[in-house]
Parts: structure tokens; C-alpha cells; sequence
């Protein structure tokens, strides 16, 4: 099975790696070409645009930026359309609308292409490690057909139903993620204010109900004020629950506490902290504190 | 080291288990006399009296259900007060206010009577497992003079400050475990609204960052709106989140996702449900649900 991929960045380029590393055979594009050279150094094929890649694959895995990107990709010049054959699967490691992703996959299926969306949750360190989780949405053949190239970098795959029931599974997943980090915020300010050294909320609670691998990652930062590296961008966070707050919408679900999370992760990021680390949104709750 | 213990409930009753079973001498009261014979027929002493108890041990524990019982059972009638002795080490493993806390051990230390508040996590599987986590308040004396016999239930005990510290990290806990119980909701719902199978959710982002334990016992029965047995109440996690806002309004700390957590969980209890599973509060986002 001859396999593609299109966008070898911070989370494209070790997924490519584990890929031949497994020994697949395989063809790679970017819009940035420099990013391909280490992939080359290690036999992948370099193609010159996505329809060309699309020509010449059975497979052809993304992982973009949003969803202006993979619409980009597959309806550009020289996009993934131009160069599609029946039978084509593409499979989206994206993380874009669930909306988007049907109107795609409906305009593809009507020239044999066959989409599955299939975002990822673990990070880098997870593609590199190979224990992504990927959360799956297409038809039962597709995702089979899909599982033994997925599994080189993946510890779980599973499919949550038809095409963008894997970008809403993601969306659920960062409602969560986004809306808890700012109940960790709350927290480590509530403790501190009680006069309670929040550096021992983490390692304390560990492993007991109000524990997540947020927590352990956000609490210790927060009650440090420590906002170097940046590991997760507020932007970020707050586009994650921009996509839960579309979706409720969409769906007619009720969504009380994602809003006032939103509402609160756009108050930091509108005060100059978009680009900031999130565990900055300690700052929130920083105007009353001791000292 | 002589040692006492009062509230012979769900939870006092492994932990008196475990005492005996590392070999403490152990001597116990409950306010239902009855409750203490199965104790009894494994070698405890039973006391008359909290007052009787306190006399006759160095270190006393105490497991009751709120501040209220806590207070009985210290300055009531034949009460902890009325028998102690100076260097009595008085540990209280209920989960209380932690400004009472500081009143009734500035009260006992007029005595010579110290106080340790030293709240649990990990329920009544950890208490039978001697997997609890401890999170105490008190002088580092104190806490390293329970530490050997505390640990015959707990892997990890941790002073968190003076009396009151382990207090107000307890509701530190609990702000995290309730209001994340409602996030969980929103998203079963919202997945749901979306057409995804919420049965899946749980497996499918086990080990991710949306992860937790409350997420793994409550989403799958959320999704199949199971909510027998009882394992946590509303009016307990409604009870909890009234603690963090008290807390909050003493400190001068913002919790505006807790607020409104406490007003969504109000809601729910005033529906009926205050003695409901927390699993039940799905019933929030249910009005559209697709079924």
C-alpha cells in the first residue's frame, strides 16, 4: 500500500518518522519544501504538490494547521482534488470542525475518494513515543483499512462513528481540557489565598478524584507563575471551545459551563496572553492575591 | 501508643479494620453503639463515652459526617472536651469547614489539646485498600507523630500547612471533582446531540488529557443514564461546592466556574435529585437529547 503525507510539521514530522520506520513505503508534500529534508535523508519520496501525491497513493494522510488549511489542501490549485483517484482514501489527523469535515468528505465521495477524519490527542511526545489516541470517523472498511498504518504511531484507535464523529469526539475532548485547566486556575488561587502552598496541590492529590495529566502539567506552573516554555498556546485553548460553543450550537446542546470558560479563556487572551503559556490564566485570579 | 477512634460509619469502619489488622491497640465509640461490635469481636474496646475514649488514649481519630457532628462530638455532653487530657493528639478525618477547624482547635489548645485535620481522598474501596490520600493540617510534630499510623490505610500523607491547611485543600479537591462532574456532562450530552455514541467516550480517551477518574465512572453511566447504584450524592458534591464558595467569600478569591457549578448543581438537587447519583445531573442537558 503505497501511503502519503501532507504537512510535515511539529506533529507531522515524527509520525512520518515512525511511519518508515515501520517500513512503509512513502511519499511526503509540505507548502514550506525545506521541512521535507529530513524525511528525504531517510528515503521518503518528496512529491511537488498534493495532486501529484494523491495520484500516486492508495493512503493519503493530513496533518494541517485548521480547517482553511485542509480545505486549502484538498480544494486548492493543485490541490488533493485535482489529483485524486477513485478509490483514494484520506485520512485528516486535523483538528478542525466536524461541520467542515462532512462538507468535505461529501464533496469528495462524489468523485470515489473515501475521508476519514481521525484527530489525534497526546502531542508531540506522544507521536514521537507512539502512544497517540486517535478518535476515529468514517465507515467500519475504512477505518480497518486505515488501523495497521495508524497503529505505528497510535496505542488506541478507535472509531466513534460516521464521518465527523472523530472531530467531535476531539471537541469534547478539549471542552474538557480547556474548561478544567481553568477550574485548576480557581484552584490554585483558592489555595493560596487560604494560605496553602499550591506547589504541594499536585504532587498531594495525585492519583485521587480531582486529578488529571493537567493538573500534574498546569497546577505546579500556576502556583510557580512559571510561563516558560510554552507548551500549550491560550489561542489554542480558547479556538477549542470556540469549536464546543459552533457545535452546541449547532446541535441545540446546552453548554453553561464551556461558555463562561470561553467567556473567561477570551478575557485572558484579549489582555495580550494569546500566545501565552495556559497556565498564565492563573492571572485571572490574581488580583486579590497575598502578597 | 494508645489509640481511639469515633464514627463507626462506611468509611471509620475499614479504616478500624486496618488499625487492628497492623496490630494497634484500639478503642472505639460510636453514637449507634451496635456498629461497634463487629469491632469488638476483633478486639477493640468499646468506650461509653467520647469523653470515657479520650481519657483513656494519646492519639484519638474521628470520622463523622459534617461540622455539625464534629462539634457534637468535641463540646457536646460527655464530649471529647469533658475527658481530654493535655498532650491528646485529636485527628479529624471529616471532611469540614476549614474555619470551624480553626476555631475548635484554638478552643482544645487552650487544654493542651492538639488538633491534626487530616481529610481523605479515595472513598471507601481506598479505605478497605489502604490506598487513602491524606492531606493534613497541623504542626510538623504532630503530623510525623500520626504519620505510622495513618499510613496503616494511606499510601501518601501530606502536610499542607497549620491546622485548617488540610481543610481547605479538601475543598480544593472537591471544587475540582464536582464541577468537573458537570463538564463531564456537558460533553456526554453534547457529544450525544452530535451524533456520537457516548458509551464510547470513556475507552475511547482513556489515558488522554480529558482524562480522569471521575470521567471514567460517571460518563459511561451518564451515556446509559444509569444511576443505580448510589455512589455519590448531589447533595454531596452540592455541599462541597458550597464549601469552596464560603471559602472563596473568605479569602476574597474569584471562583466564577465554581459559581456557577454550585448554582447548575442546585438546580439539579432542587429537581428532586438532591439523593441521586451524580450521574444523574445529565438530566441538565437532556430536554434535547435525540434518543
Amino acid at each position: 500500500m503505497r501511503i502519503g503525507f501532507i504537512g510535515i510539521g511539529l506533529m507531522g514530522l515524527p509520525l512520518c518518522r515512525r511511519l518508515l520506520a515501520a517500513g512503509h513505503p512513502l511519499a511526503v508534500w509540505n507548502r514550506s519544501p525545506e521541512k521535507c529534508r529530513p524525511l528525504a535523508e531517510l528515503g521518503a519520496a518528496v512529491a511537488t504538490s498534493p495532486a501529484a501525491l494523491a495520484a500516486g497513493v492508495d493512503l493519503l494522510l493530513l496533518c494541517v494547521s485548521d480547517t482553511a488549511a485542509v480545505e486549502a489542501v484538498v480544494f486548492g490549485t493543485d490541490g488533493i482534488a485535482a489529483g485524486a483517484h477513485a478509490g483514494l482514501l484520506v485520512i485528516d489527523h486535523s483538528s478542525i470542525a466536524p461541520a467542515a469535515t462532512r462538507t468535505l468528505a461529501a464533496r469528495l465521495a462524489a468523485t470515489g475518494v473515501r475521508w476519514l477524519d481521525a484527530p489525534v490527542s497526546g502531542g508531540v511526545i506522544g507521536a514521537e513515543n507512539g502512544t497517540l489516541v486517535i478518535m476515529a470517523g468514517g465507515s467500519v472498511a475504512d477505518v480497518e483499512q486505515a488501523r495497521p498504518v495508524l497503529m505505528s504511531y497510535a496505542q488506541r484507535l478507535t472509531r466513534m462513528g460516521e464521518v465527523g464523529a472523530g472531530q467531535v469526539t476531539k471537541v469534547c475532548n478539549q471542552l474538557i481540557v480547556a474548561a478544567n485547566s481553568l477550574l485548576i486556575a480557581e484552584t490554585v488561587a483558592l489555595a493560596e489565598h487560604a494560605g496553602v502552598d499550591a506547589r504541594l496541590l499536585a504532587p498531594a492529590l495525585a492519583g485521587g478524584f480531582a486529578d488529571s495529566l493537567p493538573f500534574q502539567i498546569l497546577a505546579p506552573r500556576m502556583a510557580e507563575r512559571r510561563f516558560e516554555p510554552v507548551q500549550w498556546k491560550v489561542q489554542t485553548l480558547l479556538k477549542d471551545l470556540g469549536n464546543a460553543l459552533t457545535l452546541a450550537s449547532e446541535t441545540g446542546s446546552s453548554v453553561p459551563l464551556a461558555s463562561q470558560a470561553e467567556a473567561l479563556m477570551r478575557r485572558h487572551a484579549d489582555s495580550g496572553q494569546a500566545a501565552a503559556d495556559l497556565s498564565s490564566i492563573i492571572a485571572l485570579h490574581s488580583q486579590g492575591a497575598p502578597d
